[in-house]
């Protein structure tokens, strides 16, 4: 799957199901724990409906995987936007509430990327179905914020009561410049202090006081969800699931243990880790959300494995009351703003200026206190850095690299099975939609070992379609597969061992001189940042450039990341690191991190190319080590053909030529014992050397 | 010249004549302008000495330029260090003073990079002279900080009363947290505050407040010049002279006015410009900083350009005065912090601060106020940012770049004529040192056309004295020219209509595997500096990785930047562009700024390499232009032969060699007509092209 631009990067959510918002915030003190359960009044057992993409879900040999149209089908509006926009408009005056704008952001309360349905209340407000957008709401305007991935898309979604605002073009304001333009001076602004971080929530409150703007936080309840009643649906409901130790590589009480270690070292005595893949990393948990929406959904064994690792469960809902209790026993509370959510940090620093107040009134506290040492300030104190979990999930252990590794070739197998298919099918001149392929190619990779579901939807676009970075067709719109246009497949899927991501980009006649030109410098691009070797404490985007510089050259380039990083049998997007044309990410690249190779080139209603790869960063056995470092480079993940029929070898060196037939030599040495038959006739077929004439 | 680390990279002072310290301070207001000229208590007019490396001096046509070694001779120590030391350390008791450390820094009161002899304040007191260096010195410890470039010359330099603190080492506190941990809570630590930015300054204080020491602003007098007595230095004092209209481009009037719009836009009414260069560009003059130190050296030509321009000359010791009547006018003076020193920035702050009071004690100001419209504030206020004047100079215009590159083929032919000389003697067996090839390279630029002076001291290194990033020979102590090692030879010209900066390494006899591996791998990172293409807005450290990405492939690196700007008949460092490996500056390469492009490799003890362009940013005809935008590129501006001895072919690819290829035929196409004899033969030979066997 491409990479977001980097503003967007951070640890993300596995996939809608792990991401049933308002859970679990896992709070971690020394030396008592706390979690917190999914609010039971609105959390109800599902009866119907999502999680159809619910993975690792435990029990069940059967998977319950399904495309991703049903699930959009579900999704479409009955009621008229206007009508929601009406009604929200309605709620602005109630009493309790008085604002002039609502803004409804795309996260939930735990700033996953990948939401469940029930938390869409962006999409459900706007129509806009994309996963990155904005939307705010005055007394007379209703404006949408999305990026260069999804213009076309919010083109042709938003209805006329709607004005897109097209982020990143000259001329267009931010969401929060707009708000001071379009509302008077003292005009109040309301916003669900659970979808905002803590620091986008106070970048906003400071950039609109500019104009005399108030911020107000409405705790107690969401507008979206107030007009959206009964027909919104319900919260996943799946068991979760124990990640197997010999996948996880090492054991809760070990995970938690070096954590403690952090905390102690931070001056920190206890913390707040919302972002849901931190906490199943964490707990070696899966789907982990689900472990607070119900005490009788927490099956014997993960009671047992978290009693065994010293875990207690709590209520969702008591939330803020526990991060009051943190403060009045004077913890000092680790909290990562860039991700958790406003209404938590708000509240804790809320209570730590009461317990100073009541400590000054009194001369004397009663609180039970942390620490009273030198080291650490009397009472509660807020230490706010960046989570330690997101690094220390980032870098995989030898049972991680190990399980991704053979789920990749895997992967590949159910690859080949489908290309080889699907060149048959073509051959036949059967129709296909792009549907049908994503379809069909769920069917193959469900039979493989291990298998449990997609990682997301899959990305399936013929022609034009493949111009529109983040394209998920939908069974009664999308095109029928054109065998004389090039055809983008972005997909992946969640196995027990590993997570996979791999885009390949094909023609099943003849290219154009045009399109073999920019896949050829796509691919040469791949090939760079595939071979660079660099120092260690190299930051990805300073190898960015390579995977560019040879579109650059004819003046092309391409609006999205090169490179993201992936989790083990986690989220196919994490963070720390990332390779990006936006520089602020100084997190460097460190050996068993996971990231992406996937430089693309998109032409605009005509066609789209990308190729893309996993890659570990490993150390690289250099003559040399200049200044007595380490010296770091990639080792390949994916395992699969590039088509060579797009190849303009003119192009090419000698040595890329040369990178391309020992990559398809090891594909076939790898994946062929996997296959029989007509795919491992596809494969030898596919992974022939090419020669210069 | 090789670049600098970023952190020292800025618009910097053209020669030490030039940055004779304390003048001038350029003082640019609404409707009124204001300069400083230099303290005539101080500098008196010169008998002797300094300045040798004067350049552009107006009237005379001989050449004044002499060799490094004998400035340098004369700066050697009569005093021991110790007693230097010990007689500062007497001065920290006297009445006024009180102090417990004082900090010695490398710069004068102007942030310029090469300053002169009188203001080497640093290399006086510890007896070091690289360029980048801080002294400091407690009651009972002395020590030096300067950066990797410098640790072997430190070594040698610094007696044992000096401790040397390399920075960036691992351990090596800064010095502000070194100061933290040697004094006593509550000492005073005293600086010069006219060579300390006003932002350096800034962080300093707040770094040791934290130890409760308090910084102390020793505006009177400089602890250094107080014992440097009767042998300091005179300041340089030739005349100024003006830079012809048809090299500058642009008029000073044009100048002027374009600068006075951009603090109009900035909603400020003054502007101080102190850095040299800057002020030089600003008023078409050279060695502009003598104007203002005394009346009489300004020619009638120089008086009657100023007149014509508008430009009123003031006093120099008169600057802090200058400053206190601005703001007691209500002036909102323009003040780049980053350069402009912290006695003129605190001093402005302090008369903001009292203007106030006043105001508010009177009820009614009776002072001229230039602004009274909403759209300032009433009363004197600062605008803190970047000077304007910094991007106006990068870019340059059309008479500009004609003058670079003119003087670029002229100083190729002085080139060609050394280089054919040195291998015919090196034939003879005729020893030779390394400051004899300067010297003799000296004799043959000073015969082209408009030469004046060297652009900075000539590095040129045989050996292992390669290896020292900013070796600079010295008569008594320096190498004979060994034919059976590498040599690096790195120097540049100033001449009337432009500046150069050009490194060549060569080997007079058979070099070795290693060698030629080590030479090819910096040419390929040259090359792919030298053919990037990149989409405008690109930051030049986004380029810096090309350069050293063929270094990587085998655990080689090298600890300096990539490219640096160089002004048109100005410094040879300037900004605000960079190509670095420290990724801090975000300024975009731009149509017009010109840039170095010298990657190289040093192995301690053992050689130096580095292969050393000057180019020019440019449009690319592009056959695309993604993003509506437009694509750069560079277009060289210096041509002269890389040593093809040295090419391992094995290392090339066909494209690479294809590029050694065309720039050797354009530089016999361009620079042969300049030569006649045994120099235009050398220069054929080595221009003819190289191909794979």
């Amino acid at each position: 799957m491409h990479s977001l631009p980097s503003h967007a990067m951070r640890p993300l959510c596995l996939n809608p199901s792990l991401c049933s918002s308002r859970f679990p915030f896992f709070s971690f003190s020394i030396p008592i724990f706390h979690k917190f359960k999914n609010n039971p009044t609105i959390y109800k057992k599902s009866q119907k409906g999502p999680p159809f993409f619910s993975i690792r879900c435990c029990g069940s040999g059967s998977v319950t995987a399904k495309p991703s149209w049903e699930l959009r089908r579900n999704r479409a509006a009955v009621q008229e936007p206007d009508e929601k926009v009406d009604a929200l408009r309605q709620l602005f005056t109630k009493p309790g509430i008085g604002i002039d704008a609502y803004i409804i952001p795309s996260q939930d309360a735990h700033q996953s990327e990948f939401i469940a349905e029930c938390y869409m209340r962006r999409a459900y407000i706007s129509g806009f179905t994309g996963s990155a957008g904005t939307a705010i709401v005055t007394k007379d305007k209703a404006a949408l914020w999305t990026d260069g991935r999804y213009f076309l898309q919010a083109e042709k979604q938003l209805n006329t009561s709607w004005k897109l605002m097209r982020a990143g073009n000259f001329g267009v304001p931010q969401a929060s410049e707009w708000l001071n333009d379009v509302l008077a001076p003292g005009g109040r602004v309301g916003i669900d202090p659970f979808l905002f971080s803590y620091d986008a929530a106070e970048e906003l409150k400071e950039v609109i006081s500019k104009k005399n703007l108030e911020l107000v936080y409405l705790y107690d309840l969401n507008l979206v969800d107030e007009i959206w009643k009964e027909s919104r649906p319900k919260p996943p409901n799946k068991p979760i699931r124990v990640h197997d130790l010999k996948y996880a590589g090492i054991d809760v009480v070990s995970k938690l243990s070096s954590l403690r270690a952090e905390l102690v070292a931070a001056g920190s005595s206890a913390i707040v880790i919302s972002m849901l893949d931190e906490v199943a990393w964490l707990l070696n948990l899966v789907d982990a959300a689900k472990l607070f929406v119900d005490d009788s959904k927490v099956t014997s064994e993960v009671m047992y494995h978290l009693k065994k690792a010293g875990v207690d469960l709590r209520p969702y809902d008591s939330i803020l009351s526990e991060i009051r209790r943190l403060a009045a026993e004077g913890a000092h509370l680790w909290l990562d703003t860039s991700s958790v959510n406003a209404a938590i940090v708000e509240t804790y620093k809320a209570a730590c200026d009461k317990y100073l107040m009541n400590r000054g009134s009194r001369g004397k506290r009663k609180n039970k206190q942390y620490f009273e040492s030198d080291s650490l300030p009397v009472g509660p104190s807020g230490v706010y850095m960046q989570s330690p979990v997101s690094l220390a999930k980032a870098l995989k252990n030898p049972s991680e690299l190990e399980g991704m590794q053979n789920s990749h070739l895997r992967d590949a197998a159910a690859l080949a099975q489908f290309w080889c298919w699907l060149e048959e099918e073509i051959h036949k001149n059967v129709k296909l939609t792009e549907v049908d392929l994503a379809d069909k190619l769920l069917e193959f990779r469900s039979k493989q070992d291990g298998f449990l579901d997609t990682s997301f939807d899959t990305i399936s676009g013929s022609g034009a379609n493949g111009a529109i970075i983040h394209y998920t067709p939908e069974a009664e719109s999308c095109s029928v597969v054109d065998p004389n246009k090039l055809f983008l497949l972005d997909s992946g899927a969640q196995y027990v061992d590993g997570t996979t991501d791999i885009t390949r980009t094909v023609h099943f006649g003849e290219p154009t001189a045009r399109e073999k030109e920019c896949f050829t410098r796509v691919l040469k691009g791949h090939i760079a940042l595939d071979e660079a070797v660099f120092p260690e404490n190299t930051p990805g985007f300073v190898l960015d450039a390579f995977a560019r510089s040879a579109l650059w050259k004819i003046g092309l380039d391409y609006r999205h990341g090169t490179g993201h990083g992936v989790g083990a049998a986690l989220n196919v997007h994490e963070g720390p690191q990332s390779i990006s044309f936006r520089y602020g990410n100084m997190t460097p690249l460190q050996k068993g991190m996971i990231v992406s190779n996937e430089p693309g080139y998109y032409e605009d209603h005509a066609f789209g190319i990308r190729i893309e790869n996993l890659l570990c960063v490993q150390e690289i056995n250099t003559p040399n080590r200049y200044g007595g470092i380490e010296y770091l480079g990639f080792e390949k993940l994916t395992f699969f053909p590039i088509q060579t029929k797009l190849v303009d070898l003119s192009l090419l060196s000698i040595e890329e030529m040369q990178w391309l037939n020992s990559y398809h030599s090891q594909v076939w040495e790898k994946v062929s014992p996997l296959l029989e038959g007509s795919a491992r006739q596809w494969l030898w077929k596919n992974t022939r050397p090419i020669a210069k004439q």
